[in-house]
């Protein structure tokens, strides 16, 4: 998510223009820019900037602001600021231009965030100024986190949860969409492999139903939903696309990279991530703003809750449950919430192409398809299919029957074609098949460790590696029978995955008996 | 795309060893370690190391936690790790040394900072535990932020306070003293101009009393007490130097570079800077830790109150005082404040030699000597007699006639002489006076741009450089005659300043009548 620029704070005659040549250093620094500057170069002298200070860089009509560090050694030129990649783009430079430096604006809206440390309320207005600097990146990562911090010390009632949600959709992208309902899922926490989301739109959108879904790619684990549909089709679609497909066939799977809905949220999730505070506030915010821009009308939240999950027990996904009700209504969404567990991952399959040909053994009702990705996808596109009121009775039967009758197997391969063509997953070249050591029943899996060969082995990049599953939980493995298969694209990251096996072969345990 | 195959290397169990060869790149980046890494380098795609993820470097016996970021170019080879220069001088490298990269373990102390967010007070253990962690690095800006954030919007209440206090000594060194009363001075968010340190520590040794003061060089101001000491005599004592001193003289004022006295306090102060939330406790701890680990059993604290100063009302500095003299009294140290207007510069000079020759001349009892830094001099050294009991009567007459009568001039230089010699503060080879526009009464200065002023003529590294006052707030102007002159060591910063003043020239106003 990239901030757009801001016209330039008013210079007025406090400043004499400093002046140094911008060159690209190529260093991603996510959202926050970064600028490097010799300690020594006028400018820093002159200002007295200090490492660390917030700085404002401006070229033409463009202006944002960036955390300096001081250079001390001949990595650049006195004369030279190098800008890190989120600066470059911001300021929409070419190379060797000139940019001007100064120190930045305290942000306004700081002392709002003050108040509410020290107890008041937050209103929408204050809300919006807050996030609306935060989109901007005049906030730097010590100004986030105070925010994420304040907020969970002064928790959000649910009128500032509310406000929250109305600032994030207003700062971003909305869709509209002339029919109505406009159906949508969410999951709070994933857990591997738990790609429901290609099976439910393809049973919703069977009913005749709207259900534009946007997905997106793997961070830290071997896939993302968006990663996975990408070996079945393409999902890299802008807003056009993606409105030609769901006006053709009701529903779309795609990146949601395209469209900047709520794009303080992805700012704001890598703090909350560092700091791991409960805020409860915030989550609903963050699950809501991205359906209420998205233009939602009917939402279904699945709650994995476990000891390892997001939601970690019984009592807070009550509590997390209730404001995500109370707060859908204010937006006028009808929202169900469908608890689950949350202790194992999902299905057989772990890495984009291996967790495609999950989801299509299920929707092709093979034999061997996993039956718990399965049970999982019809508890959700049930509840949805009864949201919607398009069914009598019990949701549940009559997504099972849309699945078993190949309606939603005839749905999903038309969604594929609108964008852009179906394809089958890869297969990966190399595959190594980790035989049991000894016979007996599975007794333990180490799903951390198990996602880390996945991405030795080259996934999400790699969109055919990771690995197979073939025994799960309680399963009977005679001596020398293989527990799972690693798969690679390149012999390269075989070796690093097999590498890691032999140092560590309790990733399955297998017990006695 | 695809990382070459390297040797395997086997550690433990957990990791196949991730290795790179260690880059100095010169790059300052403060407390916080960074180190840069090719996104597509073997280690960051195995290990899934996403831009701006912690991470730990280890070399031999010695381990840290640094922030990572991703560079995208030829700026690094794929098997180099480029690191900034806290990272490279914690690891003790001396180039091309492999390290190892790992994930780095979270912080076992967030959890108590979790705590405490969530309303639980933290106990000295907790504390501890925190300080040490935020010391060695563990905690990033995020972190550290969250922690500034929670003991402001859960103020830190008496107990906390002192514990914090203690906890921040305990991390540090500790000065202990075989005599007793050590005498100590501090002031609450310095004033420019307000170099009373020299004055003071000079009257009070020449009582016989011993005042091992330690000073700190300027950070974003035209110049700090050390700066301004060092142009009459070396300040860069190692602790036996300045123990040698203070055995001779009394007194000394060093910079307190060289004996880290609550480090956890220069660490937070960057934090709160950059939040400006009023944090009583975190003011305390911060001000009575280094008093605590210096041995200071008697106190003067010099407080201006003013609305550009640090305590901006009567009742914020009545809270403060009183706290202040609360956790004083639990750690055995005798402490007095004494309020002061804050809103004015004090003495002419602006800049290390010309603060030096504001001092020099009230030492000297020149007749021209600024008064206001005399009187403010005068009042902290009488508070202190009178606190170490060595005077009948007022100390604020014992003081003056200390200052009058030469005794404290005589100190002062012995004091020199014993820190390495005294000498005489620097003259600039550039001199500019600017005349004034018009007749009539100086209404105002503007103290914030005049400083600026100074540091753009390369105050406090030019230490001859600055501005020197000639006129202050209500004195009488002709028509071109010079309100202040600016010094410069060099034509080129000479030149920065007049090119601003020329852009300015209302930094100071004379109003008509």
């Amino acid at each position: 998510m990239i901030p757009e620029a801001q016209p330039p704070h008013r210079a007025d005659n406090d400043v004499p223009p400093s002046k140094l040549r911008a060159r690209r250093l190529g260093i991603d620094t996510q959202h926050e820019a970064v600028v490097f500057m010799r300690h020594d170069c006028h400018v820093c002298r002159s200002e007295g900037l200090t490492a660390h200070a917030r700085i404002q860089l401006t070229h033409g009509q463009r202006s944002i602001i960036a955390t300096l560090y001081h250079v001390r050694s001949d990595l650049l030129q006195p004369e030279e600021a190098g800008l890190s990649e989120p600066a470059w783009r911001r300021l929409g430079l070419k190379g060797g231009e000139e940019i001007v430096v100064s120190h930045a604006p305290t942000p306004e809206s700081l002392s709002r965030l003050r108040a509410k440390v020290y107890g008041q309320r937050l209103d929408e207005g204050s809300l919006g100024n807050i996030l609306s600097d935060v989109v901007a990146g005049r906030y730097s990562d010590i100004h986030l986190s105070s925010f994420i911090t304040a907020c969970a010390a002064r928790s959000l009632d649910r009128p500032e949860t509310t406000a929250l949600t109305r600032a994030m959709v207003d700062i971003g992208d909305k869709l509209e969409w002339n029919v109505r309902p406009v159906m949508d899922k969410h999951s709070v926490g994933g857990l591997p492999g738990n790609r429901t989301t290609p099976i439910v739109v393809a049973i919703v959108a069977a009913h005749g139903l709207t259900i534009p879904k946007t997905s997106s790619r793997a961070i830290t684990s071997p896939a993302g939903t968006a990663d996975t549909m990408e070996t079945m089709a393409p999902v890299d679609l802008d807003i056009a696309a993606m409105r030609r497909v769901v006006e053709r066939e009701g529903g779309c799977i795609v990146w949601g990279g395209a469209v900047r809905l709520s794009p303080a949220d992805d700012i704001l999730i890598r703090i909350e991530r560092a700091l791991d505070l409960d805020n409860g506030g915030q989550l609903v915010a963050s699950v809501l703003s991205k359906k209420v821009a998205a233009g939602s009308t009917h939402l279904v939240i699945d709650m994995p809750v476990g000891p390892t999950a997001k939601i970690r027990t019984p009592e807070a996904a009550a509590a997390v449950s209730a404001s995500l009700l109370e707060v859908s209504e204010a937006f006028g969404i009808r929202t169900k919430i469908v608890a689950a567990d949350g202790t194992q991952p999902v299905g057989r399959g772990i890495g984009p192409a291996l967790e495609a040909r999950d989801v299509l053994s299920v929707l092709q009702n093979a034999a061997d398809a996993p039956a718990d990705l399965r049970e999982r996808a019809l508890a959700l596109a049930g509840a949805l299919l009864e949201l919607a009121e398009v069914v009598r009775g019990d949701g549940l039967d009559v997504a099972r029957q849309t699945l078993a009758d190949g309606r939603a197997w005839k749905k999903f391969q038309r969604i594929c074609e609108a964008q852009g063509g179906m394809r089958q997953p890869p297969l990966a070249a190399h595959q190594r098949p980790q035989p049991a050591e000894q016979g007996g029943h599975v007794s333990r899996i180490d799903n951390r460790r198990i996602a880390k060969v996945a991405k030795l082995a080259g996934a999400p990049d790699g969109k055919a590696a990771g690995v197979q599953l073939l025994k799960r939980l309680g399963d009977r493995v005679e001596p020398g029978e293989p527990l799972f298969v690693v798969h690679a694209e390149t012999r390269g990251e075989l070796a690093y995955a097999m590498q890691y096996l032999a140092a560590n072969r309790d990733i399955v345990t297998v017990a006695d008996g």
